[in-house]
């Protein structure tokens, strides 16, 4: 059974548990997901409103962004539980013969890569969406950006989370190439994602304090 | 149905749709049910190792509180969208006549801080499992510690999620005094728990460089 498809108190449920999966990693992808279904939320309550026609084909564009960053969150829960299994097992291989250590090695390293991999998604995913939310929230219903504020937040929530879990899996591998392109991917748009989600919840807090 | 008794999937796309809830609170109150489902993994993962056996009376002292928050939490998600119906309903109240007008702003003011109520409870919740994870970070196990940062950034994340939602239902109260009652209970609240997200946060970065 796919995460995605449990309900909220399950996932609640199974990730309080000693299970190995879901943890951070998926745990951030939902919060993500969470975050862009409430921007999709904003275009939907924005589109249509005579009031905000002049925003309409804009908000229209974002709301399909929206809806395929979301689709690849809610993705992301599962294939973060997917990669643990593997690496799980490689954890428990045996390494008493140095032929035996070497391979252990080898594919601990390849499954950590393939691991971190999908936190560098969370964090791609989740700094495409937090761009989406700078655009919204210039150009939809003064009805709805509360709700622009509130998964702003969770989305900068869910960077972070994702960035952490990219840090844990980068710890333990050994290849420093590698572990250069992903910091390289990742940091940037932590920094850059992070303050812009500042600056757009500001813009809330300034709209509803008028 | 319950909403927290659809799978996340479903949440999502219902989150997505024009349908007045789930919205922005409801949002929140699962974000921090996450937050607070993260803290309490990192419980079970320290409880009965060895290598942690001095924090072993403190994490369970803090598990059983978390389980409390954490239920609360979910229910939380349910009693925004309870709370949104009637007070839908009463916008929708005829106002021709003197009377009705009065009836109307009446029932709007009393379905106003009934629907307040909800998200001044989130704010409260997720101030206390903040403090929950303030106490974690210096008592688990090292090999959960992203966790605790992954957690207290959701709780972060639905805190200012439940203040925005506590905002917009404030700016359409009239009794002031019922206005200055609720931000003095949640203002000081969001604050100080979004400053000690912020020092649980770092305090996981600085143990994951070592």
């Amino acid at each position: 059974m796919k995460l995605a498809d449990k309900t909220s108190t399950e996932f609640i449920e199974v990730l309080v548990s000693k299970a190995a999966v879901p943890g951070g990693g998926g745990a951030a992808a939902l919060t993500g997901a969470i975050g862009m279904a409430l921007g999709s939320m904003v275009c939907n309550l924005t589109i249509g409103k005579k009031k905000y026609a002049e925003y309409e084909e804009k908000v229209k564009g974002i709301l399909d962004k929206a809806t395929k960053l979301q689709a690849e969150l809610l993705k992301l829960i599962d294939a973060d539980a997917e990669c643990f299994l593997p690496l799980s097992k490689a954890y428990g291989m045996p390494k008493e013969t140095e032929e035996e250590k070497k391979i252990k090695e080898e594919t601990l390293e390849k499954c950590l890569k393939d691991a971190c991999q999908v936190p560098v998604a969370i964090v791609k995913t989740c700094f495409d969406a937090i761009k989406l939310h700078e655009d919204l929230v210039d150009n939809c219903s003064m009805l709805a950006i509360s709700d622009v504020g509130v998964g702003v937040q969770c989305l900068r929530a869910a960077l972070y989370g994702a960035q952490l879990n990219v840090v844990i899996n980068v710890n333990s591998i050994k290849d420093s190439e590698y572990i250069d392109k992903v910091k390289k991917e990742t940091e940037p748009l932590v920094e850059e994602g992070v303050k812009i989600a500042d600056i757009v919840y500001e813009k809330v807090v300034k709209a509803l304090s008028k």
